[in-house]
Formats: C-alpha cells, sequence, structure tokens
C-alpha cells in the first residue's frame, strides 16, 4: 500500500515534483499579433495550417504542437509515451486524428477550456505514480471551428455580445518528466461540476467564475496556503467579466485575492484594442499561455510559483437550446518555479 | 523517485491491485430484454428515465447508477473522491450535467466507447498511486440520442446495414478502492490511435478491430502474457463482424487467440433475435456487461482473470462527411477474480 498523497476533499501532492522540461506553443494569426507574439513558437497567417478544413486545421496545430515540443525535447515524436489531450470539437477529433497512426499511447480529455490543466494534471500524477515517463500534456482549440460548432457559421456575420471571448486559434504541449530542469508541478486540485444557473452562451466567464473560485478556495484549504503564498493565480480563460466575479465571489467569501488574479484570456489579447471583448477563450487559450508566457517566466526566475487554475464550460449547443443552464468546472495546478 | 511501474512500451502495473468493491449497471427496455435481464442493478421501460429529453435521460442513468453504486457500497455518493466520466454526447454532457452540484471531483474523459476501460484504467491508477481512493469509474450511451447525433433522427426511419450495430442504452459505473474485496486490476495498456482506411460510419467493428488488436498484441508482449493466462479477451464492443476481424488479424500475426474472444456487444444483446444486426454498441454496452456479467462472475471466482478491452471508434459526423477514415483506440485492463 502507498501512503496517501490525498490532501483534503480534491487535492493531492505530487512528492517527487514532476518536471515540465520541454513546452511549445503554435499561435494563429490574431493570437500572434498580441502581447506573446513574441514567446511563440510556430505562428501562421494561414487560418487553414494548410489544410482544407477548420477542423483539420486544429488537429495540424496540434501535430505541430507535439513536433515542436519534440525537437525542442531532442526527442523524436514517436518516444514521447502517452499523450494526454482533447479539445472543443465534437469528439474532440481535433486531438484523435492529430495522434492518428503515430503510434504514440494516447488518453483522450474532455474539461473543454478546462483541458490544458486537467491533461498537466494526470500526466504529472502518471509521471509522479512512476507509470510512465516523458508524458505530453497537450489541447488546441481554432476560432473557426468553434464559432461555426457552437453558434453561427461565420458568414452569417452575427453581432458579438460585449460578454462574448474570443476562440483562440492555437495549441500548446507540455512535457512531464521524473528528472531534468525546468518548473515543477507540486501539487493539484481537482474540480467539481458547479453552476449557479447562468444560462448565457454568450457568457462564459460568468458561468465558469463560480467554479473557479469554488476550486481555488479548495486549494487553499487542502493544501493550507493563502494568495500570499502565490506570485500569481492565472485563470483560463475567464475574460475581463468572468475575472472581476471571481473577485467578488472571494471578496464575499472574505478572501483577499488581491492584485494576484490573473486570466489567460486577457494576457493573450490587447484589451480593448484587438475587438475582443471580454477576452480570449477556448483550450487553447491557457494552453499557448501557459506554454510561452508563464512556463517562460516560472523556467527563468521572474515567477517562483503560480497557480494554474483551467476553467470549462461543460455546455453543448443542445443543452443550451433545450434551455439548459452552464455547468463550469475548475482543476488548479501548483507551479513552481525550474532552479 | 518512485520504481517505474512503467512496462513495455504501452503497459504500466497496479502493484497494489487496486480492488472494485462495488458495481452498478442500469439499462434500457431492449437491453433488459436481452441475454444479461436479470444481472442489471435497474431496468427501465421508460426511454426517456421520466426526463423531457434523450440527452437528459442519459445524465438520469448516471445519475441512477452513481446513486446504485453508493447505496451497493453504503455509502453516500457525495462520499465518493473522485469520478472519472465521459459519455458520447457532443460535450460529453451526459457526464458533466449527471455530476453538476453534487461536490463531488470530476476529471472528464473522451475516448468514445472505450471510456469504460479508460475510465477504470485511470481510477486503477490514481488509487494505485494513493492520489485518491474509493474513486468511480462511470460511462453511458442512449440509442436515441446517440443515433439523432450521428445518424438520422429516429422518426426518418432510416434503413440499417447489416453491419450497424445497435447502441445500448444504460450505464455502468465501479467503485475502486485501496482496500476491500473484489475483482483486482493488476496492470493495464493503453492504446495507440490506430486506423487501416475504413470509412463506413455504419461499419464500426471494422474500424475498431485494428485498434483492438494492436492493444491486444501490446498487452501480450508488454506483460509477458498469452491467451492462456486468460478465461476471457473481452472486447467491448467489435460486434460480430469487428470480432471476426480481429481473429483473422491475430491470425495473419500468427497469434491463436483460441475460443477466449468475446465481445460485449454480442453478450448484452440475443443475437440475431433482438434484430440488433453485428451486435450492441456504445460506451454503454462495455459498462453494463463488465458492471453485471463480468464482474459478477469474477468476483464469485466463475472467472479468474479476464482481458477487459474497451474500443473506441474516434469520429465525428463531421470527420465522416469530410470524407475521412475513422480512427479507432482500445484500451485494456487486466482484471484478477476477488478471492
Amino acid at each position: 500500500m502507498n501512503a496517501t498523497k490525498k490532501r483534503g476533499k480534491q487535492s493531492f501532492v505530487l512528492p517527487s515534483h514532476p518536471v515540465i522540461t520541454t513546452w511549445a506553443s503554435v499561435a494563429g494569426k490574431k493570437e500572434s499579433e498580441g502581447p506573446l507574439k513574441n514567446l511563440f513558437d510556430v505562428t501562421s497567417k494561414d487560418t487553414y495550417f494548410g489544410q482544407k478544413t477548420w477542423e483539420q486545421a486544429e488537429k495540424q496545430m496540434q501535430q505541430i504542437a507535439l513536433e515542436t515540443l519534440a525537437k525542442k525535447a531532442g526527442m523524436k515524436k514517436e518516444d514521447f509515451s502517452l499523450v494526454y489531450s482533447g479539445d472543443l470539437l465534437n469528439q474532440c477529433i481535433g486531438s484523435s486524428f492529430s495522434l492518428n497512426n503515430c503510434g504514440i499511447p494516447h488518453l483522450g480529455l474532455y474539461g473543454a477550456c478546462s483541458t490544458m490543466a486537467e491533461s498537466l494534471l494526470l500526466a504529472s500524477m502518471t509521471v509522479d505514480g512512476g507509470y510512465s515517463d516523458q508524458v505530453v500534456a497537450m489541447t488546441s482549440s481554432h476560432f473557426a471551428s468553434s464559432e461555426r460548432q457552437y453558434r453561427f457559421p461565420l458568414g452569417y456575420g452575427g453581432q458579438r455580445t460585449p460578454t462574448a471571448q474570443w476562440t483562440v486559434t492555437g495549441s500548446g504541449a507540455a512535457l512531464v518528466c521524473s528528472e531534468g530542469h525546468g518548473p515543477r508541478v507540486e501539487s493539484c486540485t481537482i474540480g467539481t461540476v458547479t453552476e449557479l444557473g447562468v444560462k448565457d452562451a454568450n457568457n462564459m466567464g460568468a458561468a465558469m467564475a463560480p467554479a473557479a473560485f469554488s476550486t481555488i478556495r479548495a486549494h487553499f484549504e487542502d493544501m493550507h496556503t493563502c494568495p500570499e503564498d502565490f506570485d500569481l493565480i492565472v485563470t483560463g480563460d475567464l475574460g475581463q467579466l468572468g475575472r472581476e466575479m471571481l473577485m467578488e465571489l472571494a471578496r464575499r467569501d472574505g478572501i483577499n485575492l488581491g492584485g494576484k488574479v490573473t486570466d489567460c484570456g486577457t494576457l493573450v489579447f490587447d484589451l480593448p484594442k484587438q475587438d475582443v471583448h471580454s477576452g480570449g477563450s477556448g483550450c487553447g487559450c491557457s494552453a499557448i499561455t501557459l506554454c510561452s508566457y508563464l512556463l517562460g517566466n516560472l523556467n527563468s526566475g521572474k515567477l517562483k510559483r503560480i497557480l494554474f487554475c483551467g476553467t470549462g464550460a461543460l455546455l453543448s449547443p443542445v443543452s443550451t437550446q433545450q434551455g439548459l443552464p452552464i455547468p463550469g468546472v475548475c482543476h488548479a495546478v501548483s507551479i513552481t518555479g525550474g532552479i
């Protein structure tokens, strides 16, 4: 019997502190015009990434992210032991087609925009437990495939509400290993499905803020930490509006998050200049922000410790059409700088 | 640093042999008229399970499965530490809505019809590693929600091809613990995404057979086992036709699977009497077969060791309409009788 690594109701520690040795990001046109433009590994002005459809473009982005990750790690991609990945497309075809016939073991996830945190959490658990090594956490999203699937065809020219977020076109991948140099994962908190009645599919930030708050509070309780223990608490992706709601929920509960909270949806785009309304969204949003700016600054020592909180809205067009509210989920990963 | 539990390229062992202490199954009308009719915990003749839509019926089945599991385990469902679950519905709304606001940590999966094996594999890893305990693996599918989403509205009365399978209406849940009595999980093999060019969305068995063979062969190689070491090698769900293709692929590779191979899609329905053509399918198919017949017979000692091989077809209606082939995946879990 192993000693328990469980902490409190929702959290666990990773005694070996698995290392994120390498990370890679692929970004679309709009993303590569934003504040993080110089930090991405690969950028493209072609929305189709050389493919015939937007869905295949998303597959292509994941393939490029995986190949770039392998190159940066000095490996062949076939040498990765396991890939945890998922995306927003129906039946996650971005993820499954990107790994088609390449011989890498794959476990598929669905956590909506929380997928980068979910995959990193599971990759870290797998490596810490000794079940595998050199495990990849990966996800992607694409503005055009998401708009078509969740809302309207782009050609329809639908008006966007002020609360709307802009789905990031991009893919991020992180390599988790038992040895090496880089930022380290020390503990994780698994979210519960949380919903406070928000039904507006154009206001995802509001739908996800209660889940984000619930998980952040659980992390503090389970791990006996507080906001002061972190340089940043990074949600991904509540947008500007969702971030304000998170702050308000925390205030009402007597928790002062201070100036610690930032959001991948507001880091990845220049608000309001880039006209993305409340900010970025999509699995790719927190993925490319983590796999460029955040891991880069953790690695250089500029950031010492962050709580990376992936937030997902667990709706589908069908559930919305059937008048159901939007449940949210948030998974948190505590990452320390790599020294 | 933990000692590695990794074996070969795709497999790992679970030294503590986590116990499946409890299991529960919920089945629809057609399933409760089949060969396993006396083994299910809950059956219903109401396709809607008291709900307004088929999607909500699927949510309801998962809720009933979870409540039944808690009752059989002598627990409250709020006491479960973690639920790994997923389903076939777009954005897995069966799984997320079933756990809405009930306070149980949740990690969402997408593995198509391999989800029961994927969730059992991850639950076993989580418990063996000491990251959590009393972890649930769960999934569901519904004939009517699947037909509407993947093929045609039921009212259209589309003709079914002889290769077609019948999506099972049902949900299964298994509780994995570090201690207790019951069947035990000893090792797992994670599948790779495998595709040999099958494009016919009405012939899922053919699409998944190569993945099933690839994973079964990997399990034998990685774990130094052979078909003789198992009472049964149970795929879920290739159907009759897919099973024949699996046997043929094995024969060509010089592996004699003998009479060991059976399939959840042929166990759950009475073929050809129940007019399901090639057999059952859907996440619920292997879930209710495992969480009734298979775990029951392992527990009673009638079966000593099985290789449970969840098979998933990773297509979406969009990928099919865009003319793409159907990738498959298969995850295998080796389970011994509980003595």
